[in-house]
Formats: C-alpha cells, sequence, structure tokens
C-alpha cells in the first residue's frame, strides 16, 4: 500500500514535504534571466529534489504554476513529476481536481496514469463521494493514494469549511466521509490511502480531526511562509508519524539576500529543510 | 461586461451551451481511428463550432478530457479555445479549479489570460471567497466571469451541499456568498458575473435558487444524457433568460448510429442543438 511507503518515508527521513511551487520569483538570479522559463524550472526543481532526497519524505507539485505558462509549463510539470518518481521517492500532485462520472475518470486516467502520473492527488470534495469513485480503480491496486482538502489553511476557509451542521462544522463530516470511503484502503501503518488536507494555521481543528480520525493521514500546508510552525503542526501526529509537512518559499526561497553569483542554491534548500525537520521535532519527539 | 454578451446571446440564439467534452468514443468513425488523436479531436471540435454558431449561446469546454491525453491534449484545449473565441462566441473552460494566494493568481493567469484564456471558467468554492479573489482583476476589466459551484447534478452532490446549516442546506449559503461576490460586477441585465452552477436533475432546489437570488445567472449542466429535460431546467429561466443549459454527449454524439460513412456529424450535432432549444423553449416561453 502506497500509503505504507509514505509511512516508511516519514520514519526514515521525516515529515518535510518539500513544495515545488517553483515560481519565476523564486529562481535564482542566473536562472530567472535564462530562457525559456519552463526549461530554467526544470534545472531548478532538478537541483532541490538532489539536495534534499535524504532529507524530505516527499514531494508535492502545485500544478498552478505550470499551468500558467501553457503546454510548455506544464510539459515541466510533466518532467518535474517523472524526475521525482525515478529517483524513488513519492510526490504529490497538488491538483485540487473533483469531478464526477467520464468527467472524473478522465481526471484520474491524467494524473494517475500517462503523461502526469503522481503517486498522489490532492482533491476537492464539494461534489460528494462521486469525486473518489473515478479514482477507487487505482486506489484497490495499493500503489496511489488521495488527499482531500478538508479544514484548509487560508482565512475564508470558513466560508463553507466552518458552517455548522448540528453539533459539528462541515470539516468534519467531510473528515467522517474520508474514513469511510478510506477504509479499504487501509495500509499495515493504520493509516488509509485517502488522507486530508488540513492547514498548519488551524491548531485547535488539528487536534480536533486528530482526535475524531486515527486513521486519517495528514497533509499539512501552511507551514513557514503562511505562519505555522512546529508548534502548531505538532498535534498531528503520533510517535512522530502520520503526517507531512509542506513548505515550499521557505525552501526553495533560503538562497534569496545571499549575494549574486553565489549558486548554492540547492544546498541553502536542504539546510532549510533540515532546519524545518528539527524544528518539528523539537515538538513532536517524545 | 461579459454577462451582458451572454445574455444577449442566449435571447438572439437560444439558451444551449454545446459541451465540448469530446472523448474519443464520441468521434465518428474517420476520425476516432486517425492519429494522432488530439488533431482528429481539433478537426471534430471545428465542425461542430462552426455548424452550431447560430444556434448556440455558448460553449463550455470540459479540460478533464484533454488532460488525460497529457500535453499535446492540452494543445488542443488551447486550439478549442481559441477557435471558439475567433468566431466571435464565448467560451467557458470547465477546469472547476480553485485555489489561494499566489497559486490562486497562477490559475486565473493560466484561464484568464495567455494559452488557455477562456471568457468564463468554473470554480470550486470550498476553499471560500479566497477562491475567487484572485480572480477579480480580470472581473473588473469586464471582459471575464466566472461559474461557482453550488448545487450539483450528481447523485453524491448531497454529502456535502445538502448539509443543513440552521434551516438551509449548504448551497443556498453558497449562492448567498455568490451574490454578495458577485455584486460590484452587475451588468446592464440585471445579472452579475458570478454565475452559479447548477445541475438540471435539481428541480426544486432550481426554483429556490431562483426565487432566492434573482441576479444569479445559472449555468446548467445535466441535461439529456444525465436525464434533466426542458421541464426541468424551465424554473431557472426568467423572460427566457438568465441561464445557459449545458449538453455534450447527446449533441456530439447525435451521429450515432448512422451508417459508417455517413460524414454528416457537424450537422446532426446542429439538429440536437435545435431540438434542444425547442424543447426548453416549450416550457419557458410564455
Amino acid at each position: 500500500m502506497i500509503i505504507d511507503r509514505l509511512y516508511d518515508a516519514v520514519s526514515r527521513k521525516g515529515p518535510v514535504c518539500v513544495g515545488l511551487d517553483t515560481s519565476e520569483k523564486l529562481l535564482p538570479e542566473r536562472l530567472r534571466t535564462a530562457s525559456p522559463l519552463s526549461e530554467a524550472i526544470l534545472e531548478f526543481n532538478r537541483a532541490i529534489v538532489d539536495a534534499t532526497l535524504d532529507v524530505a519524505a516527499c514531494y508535492k507539485v502545485q500544478i498552478a504554476h505550470y499551468e500558467a505558462l501553457g503546454t510548455e509549463g506544464l510539459a515541466c510539470y510533466r518532467d518535474t513529476l517523472s524526475c521525482v518518481r525515478k529517483k524513488g521517492a513519492l510526490v504529490i500532485g497538488d491538483v485540487k481536481r473533483g469531478d464526477i462520472a467520464s468527467t472524473g475518470e478522465m481526471y484520474a486516467r491524467a494524473h494517475f496514469s500517462g503523461e502526469f502520473e503522481a503517486d498522489f492527488v490532492t482533491l476537492n470534495p464539494y461534489m460528494g463521494g462521486d469525486v473518489i469513485a473515478p479514482f477507487e480503480p487505482y486506489l484497490k491496486k495499493g500503489q496511489k493514494g488521495l488527499f482531500v482538502l478538508t479544514k484548509t489553511s487560508n482565512p475564508t476557509s470558513a466560508d463553507i469549511q466552518d458552517l455548522r451542521v448540528g453539533t459539528q462544522p462541515v470539516y468534519m463530516h467531510v473528515a467522517q466521509k474520508l474514513t469511510a470511503w478510506g477504509r479499504p484502503y487501509g495500509g499495515a501503518c493504520g493509516y488509509g490511502a485517502i488522507g486530508a488536507v488540513v492547514g498548519a494555521t488551524q491548531q485547535e481543528e488539528l487536534v480536533a480531526l486528530r482526535r475524531g480520525f486515527p486513521s486519517l493521514f495528514f497533509l499539512i500546508p501552511g507551514y513557514g511562509a503562511q505562519g505555522g510552525g512546529g508548534r502548531d503542526v505538532a498535534p498531528a501526529f503520533v510517535a512522530g508519524n502520520g503526517a507531512v509537512v509542506n513548505a515550499s518559499r521557505s525552501i526553495l526561497g533560503a538562497h534569496r539576500g545571499r549575494p549574486d553569483g553565489d549558486d548554492r542554491y540547492a544546498e541553502y534548500a536542504r539546510q532549510a529543510v533540515v532546519r524545518m525537520r528539527k524544528d518539528i521535532a523539537r515538538w513532536t519527539d517524545k
């Protein structure tokens, strides 16, 4: 089961997920002015992956940054995913898709096979269980997993996710659904192949979700640039596992402020991952 | 305002939105066996658009069907959008994206400028108002609009959308938000540039939404293949306007069952649009 591979990666390398949300402004000077931009981004991503392979649990590639560059950008998205997978690491396609029936099948085909194949993808649950169903044939084979938006890290996540249904907010109902949907795809590690996206800035919610749903693996964005720290994400963990914490800007942009001509951006990225791992371990290690 | 252009198109040509969800199995024999598939799909889409320009209000292109074919498929998505726009018709990029901050900005850039530029895109509201914000700079200029998932046509749309918050289901709260978010972008026609996606199979909900939110323009999928008919969608209309009704398979696949070698698939598609327009007019014309 894919979730056992992720669990094992966290055990061995810690819970940092490196977010390859590579935009032009995060590139060092030399690459920012290179042409075409998509090739510069791919060179940058490759170097970051090489430098962090032994200290990162996995990678998350935010497709929007590539979609914005059109078909050329999407070729770079494809090559970034394949670079991570060829090196034997796990990659999450952060696509937040969510559609039904034949359309859902097309998204599943797009992101679990063919050019854009990832190990996990993120999904949006607004349309309900029909969003999950087209991905299940892949889950059944044990080699793919999902992370579904539950309680996100942005200010207006309250608009829908916090609406109260009976005594519980919407996101607790979503977590309940995820647990049920993920039940057939449980790994030996005790977590299911359908996990939840929960923001690092939502500490109370994280406590309630971990307590209520012990079999949900969490993908936690919002660390660093968005304001969350090791202390905030600690409640997600049980014995140092059960979650990965994503950071992007603070890792990819760790080289910023260094003198021009200093091309060690990948080394600085690695140092940022190690610092982040320590910051989290401080609050999660017993 | 873009919404006035859509309103005008419905007035002149009726409310049919042609869904270019072109998958291999909808192609006629001659094109289904052509290579590469993405070029065959583009030829098919062009012919459908040419044949329906004067009887369709607009087009909706479901990106999933193109994403499933990788970068080549996305080039075909790009060329399909540009084909519709060059002919002066309106096109909805059915992308159902929904993300925040810099990621949301990247999606807005991807789908409102550059290669994948559409006139409208569909969005998913689960992350709240932060999903809309990155698109607002484009809305402000008056040339772009949004359709946001509200109450969808699929069986499990109830999972989240029907949860009761106080006396109202979640989707009524979403509609309320959309009305507020769309207020600054109202057109002369009385509708705003932020519309709602509401399924054709949800007649009662359509009645409640139309009554409660007279300034929301509706995009209604689920006609035909998904089970909705003219009678079901009628409550969405006020004086024959205020909504577009999407059909895909029943239009693109109207040629099916004809003898092999009969290449008039575009003509049959046109006839299907005209029939659908009549079916809706029967229930909406006073």
